[in-house]
């Protein structure tokens, strides 16, 4: 980041700066330092921000307490869409969220979250470790004064939960919807009423009537936020978010005042996180789901193929569009598009047409 | 594992032990070590070799070179295969392979390499973190000296590589293929001859007509082979391998050994290289697959549907039988099986339809 854009921003900061005053300063003594984590997530929330605790435990432990990382829920020290401003600012060294919060300050940084119809979890690491991700993320990231780790991953969204069907298009206008990022933007170009909130308000939003309409992630958190509480129909799939990446952001000028082997050590603990993260989320959303039909009667609906045809070409359409805003998003955007075009080839002959044969089989037929 | 198995073993592997005599020690000075990892694969080879060395660079790295790990590739130290008797023997600490390599000495260690119509990458990651694959991991490694960590994944593999065309189940009579694991012996229960051989001899095995066909891995790894100089049609999807995990093993006492920060580096640097080894496949096999058909003008195919389906009925009876032959083997093969019935339904809700919408749209049009 440059130096001028550097003290413009931490001049931004201030506020949240003195917001976090009342926390101790980090501790350094005999060589240990404390660093504090400040997230978007409410603390200790399913995946998310349990997620968060684990990238603190393996740098803490992997550094043998010489670099103890403690973890603040959204709130705690800043809320949770100030986190950024906190980490650029230096009040505190790490961050953890989601790269599209981001894009009121550096638009392109949605692009690594997910974008409507892109890149599935597997293959948005692959364009970020093999594709050229990495080198644009350190560009994006730069603008805001901090180095990037991808820190975890959703996998394949839900749709959404709605208290009316969505046969048509059209069902979308007028509708106050909770949907963050590039997606959020495509339902704002169909006609609906879009709103982020971070994960802590949702709930409540929902209830009160302040949307009729909410996407927040999948079965496994969806349920712990209980919106099968407020919502009657739960849709699928998630053409919006199909692998979207949290992101570990850490303050530039403290990360590359570490010694080597912490480097080392942030960075591999961030790269564990980033798959286990997807695991857990694999492992425990059918049975979440399971739950939200069985348990709480919630009615799952498949998006018409009409529906999601259309979704598609809008979606194209507003990406387009943010790419148009400024050079770095057309950089990153030509880069992911081109890297999706050669995997959704070769995803078809692998992981979709393996996924078709399962269900052929015997194997599937014993899946029930 | 038991005192008494383990001096059993330790006679068993007195050969290695002799190969390897000939490299030095393990050199410990200052507090510093230096541990040697013998591997299944050619040196450096693509992605799984490559794996193997971003392990021992992590954690060479991350420890600021108070464990350094050197690499071997297969020969150098020990032939391919008893890479699994030099470490647990301790002639050497670690070692890198795939799990079914070890299937001669404790036959539920197939499970944990891949399943005929089986785990996806993602799925098999999240049973393992998730869904009690580790401990299961520690049982049956336990019983080789080891303990276990995934250290990368291959993605959806091909089907392998033919010389005449799979129309009919029968085809695969008479058929003298190179195909390790349980994806083997469903080969062999309708009529193949099937071999095993490491990587290193599969290109000369095909060449000199030792074997009509192999499988290997996927576009990436199986250009850098030369396959497509000696068969002609290459089949999709691999159902005998969805998603193999490469295994990092480790003698068991000497881990134990370390002191924890050190474990936990261990630990966090294979987690790490089991997403990023992923990442290298999926980003690297459409370009590897162009490269086939248009400069080498391999011949792509499809397996019929009912080949498949008829696969998938042999590949339950297959691993059935399997589980039938030792309660660790069963114990295993329970606890996977049930897993999947469960990733299944998620994966056709998330996954499998996201895929399917994807290529519905104007994003699919633009991909061709």
């Amino acid at each position: 980041m440059k130096r001028r854009s550097f003290l413009k921003r931490a001049a931004i900061v201030g506020a949240a700066a003195a917001a976090g005053s009342a926390l101790p300063a980090p501790a350094i003594a005999q060589g240990r330092m404390e660093w504090r984590m400040v997230t978007t997530w409410p603390k200790n929330f399913p995946g998310l921000g349990t997620g968060a605790e684990l990238v603190a435990k393996l740098i803490t432990r992997a550094s043998g307490g010489r670099l103890r990382v403690k973890v603040y829920g959204a709130g705690e020290v800043v809320p949770a869409f100030e986190a950024m401003d906190a980490v650029a600012g230096g009040t505190v060294e790490m961050g953890h969220g989601a790269p599209y919060y981001w894009k009121g300050k550096v638009p392109a940084a949605q692009y690594f979250a997910a974008i409507p119809f892109g890149l599935t979890a597997q293959e948005q690491n692959a364009w970020l470790q093999y594709g050229g991700g990495e080198a644009l993320a350190d560009e994006v990231y730069g603008e805001l004064g901090c180095v990037f780790f991808p820190s975890g991953n959703t996998g394949v969204q839900m749709g959404g939960w709605f208290n009316k069907e969505i046969g048509r298009l059209d069902d979308f206008r007028g509708l106050k919807m909770r949907m963050p990022g590039l997606g959020g933007e495509v339902v704002r170009a169909v006609g609906g009423n879009i709103v982020n909130l971070p994960g802590g308000d949702v709930s409540t939003a929902l209830q009160s009537g302040t949307v009729d309409a909410v996407e927040w992630v999948g079965p496994y958190n969806d349920l712990a936020l209980g919106l099968y509480k407020n919502a009657r129909y739960y849709y699928y799939p998630g053409w919006h978010e199909p692998g979207t990446v949290l992101d570990c952001f850490i303050n530039r000028a403290k990360f590359e005042a570490l010694p080597a082997d912490l480097q080392a050590i942030v960075r591999a603990a961030n790269t564990a996180v980033n798959q286990i993260v997807l695991s857990e989320f694999i492992a425990r959303n059918n049975t979440a789901l399971t739950k939200l039909v069985t348990e709480h009667g919630v009615e799952l609906r498949p998006f018409p193929a009409p529906v999601l045809s259309e979704l598609g070409r809008i979606s194209e359409e507003v990406v387009g569009e943010l790419a148009a805003q400024d050079p770095l998003s057309r950089k990153v955007h030509d880069s992911i598009t081109r890297f999706r075009r050669q995997a959704t080839e070769w995803s078809k002959l692998s992981d979709q047409l393996y996924l078709h044969a399962r269900r052929l089989t015997s194997a599937a037929a014993a899946a029930g």
